[in-house]
């Protein structure tokens, strides 16, 4: 079976626990908290929590449950950001306060956090654990947005200081993904910190891939819209870069009186001539090599991370 | 020692932990999230927790970080739960979308939601079961504020429809208090579900008397904006039994071109005519009855609970 077909059969899993996730309650957070899980997501995160559990124990099924409340928490932290951004489109359809209102999505975040603690309930291996490895990462979601806010108002964000926003926000719930599923696995603590280190690069690599298709990628290929970032001043990795090494020349493009779109074309050359461009993928390159050399310690039944990280250097959004 | 001492020794002790709750962490969130958690709240949640603590055990000291995490849950709805009804006063202060804006709101909100679960990890007796408690209080808070904005749509909800609406907004989160504070103490099973009856009891006592409070009391003593809730089309105890005795009378009142404050008014005269005020009271005194006669049946070594029950009587906001 080829790795593809592989994670198409864990994502119909994934899609059909999703579905089952939320059928009784008050009528308006069923309907919302659905519409926001049965878009198409990549499910990169529960995948990656299976994978894990049954790269290490030879079978996923340990750690279903808490891919799905993984994959929920993710979904929380998109409502919620998506209301603080403004942003109207997520995996290609409207985001809830678009659709809804702004008190309907923060209910649903709300709906899709509790969801999230509610399926942990059901695990039945190390769950206390589970729960408290899971509070963490919910805090440092929390702190990685509020973080990421606090830079929208200033002019100047260090390369470090991108750093350690972007390990909180997605960094570590990458971290959590492969961490959980090697607890889920039954491994050994050392196993356990491996698995957690190797998310945090894979995390690393993936925020820095996300944030290089925001310019070089187009809206249909990334199902959303591509111009709040920067009408936002968010602060990219290559935003970052281009901010130590030439300040003003950034600052001519941004704060220039072209549209969000222009501004787009101007960033792409702009980070092409100042081989900022070649940096960012230089600098994803490493954490997959980082990422599979902490692999290449680790004792497996299945070989399937190293697929995965293939699967993820040449993901196309 | 008076009661009013006993209780103001305890809210000294909450006071001073929710001082020290979040230190460090990005200065927005801090701000906000002390901002929120330093307004003069009642802290009658902990403080139940606490109190039905000792009463058991003769000892608050293993309840008081569940007495935090509650008292930060409950912040959380109230953060959350501002924004969606557009409330600007709260504790006699601005609420944090008023004073910051909507997204500085959603964030504070879910910080105070990390922040309880964050408590919970220094629990050290039976910390999973409290855990796990809490976190179906999580869900009937968000359900419970799920179908009070699905009310708001509605002309005629029966008075079944709000008992159960309003047992999980906030009667379900006082048996929480008195339910967790047996725990803590190390009660049997058998009185921690009496502990939580009498907490459901006294949480729809004091749900009522917040609806009747809300029309027969000033702006001044409840320390926030009496207005929105018939702004809102809120569905309150007295609103939801006059609307299943006389709907079209009061639906005059409420679809009149008067001035919330002007309705108000008319509310109180209504309510009296119709016997509805006298309603309230009764049903308000009977779930403080029952809820002694609950106590009545469980073995203490401290009668604090009969005195909370003669202070929550008598309260006055």
């Amino acid at each position: 079976m080829s790795f593809n077909t592989l994670i198409d059969q864990y994502r119909n899993i994934i899609e059909s626990k999703l579905k089952a996730i939320y059928l009784n309650g008050p009528e308006n957070m069923v309907e919302t908290s659905n519409f926001v899980m049965s878009a198409k997501g990549k499910r990169i995160r529960p995948i990656l929590t299976m994978l894990s559990c049954e790269a290490l124990s030879d079978d996923y099924t340990n750690s279903i449950d808490v891919a799905i409340a993984i994959e929920l928490l993710h979904n929380f932290t998109l409502v919620h950001d998506d209301i603080m951004d403004e942003d109207n489109i997520r995996h290609g359809q409207p985001t809830v306060h678009n659709k809804w209102d702004i008190g309907t999505a923060v209910l649903t975040g709300d709906s899709l956090l509790w969801l999230s603690l509610d399926v942990l309930k059901k695990v039945k291996q190390n769950r206390e654990d589970i729960i408290l490895h899971f509070i963490d990462a919910i805090k440092l979601v929390c702190e990685g947005q509020a973080y990421d806010k606090m830079f929208e108002e200033k002019d100047h964000i260090s390369i470090s200081e991108y750093n350690r926003m972007i390990s909180m926000k997605t960094g570590y719930m990458i971290g959590l993904c492969s961490h959980l599923g090697a607890i889920c696995a039954g491994a050994d603590e050392e196993t356990q910190n491996k698995m957690k280190n190797y998310g945090l690069e894979i995390g690393k690599a993936y925020q820095i891939q996300d944030d290089f298709m925001e310019i070089y990628s187009d809206e249909e290929v990334m199902k959303k819209s591509l111009l709040s970032d920067v009408e936002l001043n968010k602060k990219t990795y290559m935003i970052c870069l281009a901010s130590d090494i030439d300040p003003k020349g950034l600052n001519e493009i941004l704060n220039s009186n072209e549209t969000a779109t222009e501004k787009i074309k101007l960033l792409r050359q702009y980070f092409e001539d100042l081989k900022i461009k070649d940096k960012a993928i230089k600098e994803i390159n490493e954490s997959f090599k980082k990422a599979e050399s902490i692999l290449s310690e680790i004792k497996f039944k299945k070989s399937y991370l190293f697929d995965l990280n293939k699967y993820l250097i040449n993901r196309g959004y």
